[in-house]
């Protein structure tokens, strides 16, 4: 890299932090930058220190946000009787481009994984389980992924929620709309075949 | 993008301009950077304004340089007599990386392409010929794409190279070390097969 100096060897290794990119990646877009898009590159160096410096978390659902209390928290028509659980802030944009739920959100930042440390403490749950006990919540709908970590993240919280007599729901999971059974694999497929419904 | 705040939707919209980046790529990047990487994206965005800053082009061969002589322009150990012209930068880093070539090189930053309005001024070919006056050039070696563009710009720079009479070679093109003959495009194959070789 030192062929065209050490800053560009800098920018090309500092790119390689994104998901996604690789060394020939990052290559391709530092050239890029460079050559054809600073003012776009200005940007972006910009943006990044700015959303840094003003993006948190907010305090009550761990959203991130600029404000401490984020816009969905200080939404008063919001139902306060429903708290949907979710891992990452971009299922709760997931759930609320696709769906009409309207009550609140809690989000863990990452799921249960003992292995890589990440206990109860690291995913705010004495937060949640403040809110369970002051909030007045009916339902928690518990929207973690369905891996062997999600799962085991669910199991834990709806434990939370049962003992103190608060109705647990977990999202539905099976065959996709439009999707064709030869080609789901076959844990989904025998998922969707042992969850089946009453018509 | 107003569900997380503003300067969180101006960092997903600057990360879309990097190359191979759609919406959904920035907004995992933008996640992924403000949840799991804070450091990295701060080491990004100095990376970046200092290599914005520093960057320039070299004056006599156009690469992309901290200085105003490029390490390969500088060196005095590498043969005048010898210029390889290519598009891109990257295009100089995989020729060293993959050839013993010890001369010098002139970057075009681009290709002739009249209807995007990129006319020799644009590719620097005033300098170029300038070179091919007053630095005594035995052979100038072109190495732009074999595209539609890459071939017109190397027919336009052989010509200035051949008024000169200085020798003007092409660099080969045909079927890839490793290839199979089944899987090679039809234009390739009919190219190489046109410039076949006595052995």
């Amino acid at each position: 890299m030192s062929l065209f100096g050490l800053s560009l060897g800098r920018l090309i290794e500092a790119l390689c932090c994104l998901p996604g990119v690789g060394p020939k990646s990052a290559q391709r877009m530092a050239f890029y930058l460079l050559e054809s898009n600073r003012e776009g590159g200005q940007r972006l160096a910009q943006a990044l220190l700015e959303a840094l410096d003003k993006m948190t978390h907010c305090q009550t659902c761990r959203i991130l946000s600029e404000t401490d209390l984020c816009s969905l928290c200080a939404d008063s028509r919001r139902d306060h009787g429903q708290l949907c659980v979710v891992e990452m802030p971009s299922d709760v944009q997931a759930i609320e481009q696709a769906t009409n739920y309207a009550g609140r959100y809690f989000v863990l930042m990452g799921h249960l994984s003992p292995l890589d440390g990440v206990g109860p403490e690291a995913l705010g749950m004495d937060l949640l389980a403040k809110r369970l006990d002051t909030d007045q919540i009916r339902e928690v709908i518990l929207a973690t992924n369905l891996t062997v970590e999600g799962e085991a993240t669910a199991y834990y919280i709806s434990e939370l929620a049962q003992t103190r007599g608060i109705t647990t729901t977990r999202i539905a999971h099976g065959v996709p709309l439009g999707g064709e059974l030869e080609f789901i694999d076959s844990n989904t497929l025998s998922h969707a075949f042992q969850s089946r419904q009453h018509l």
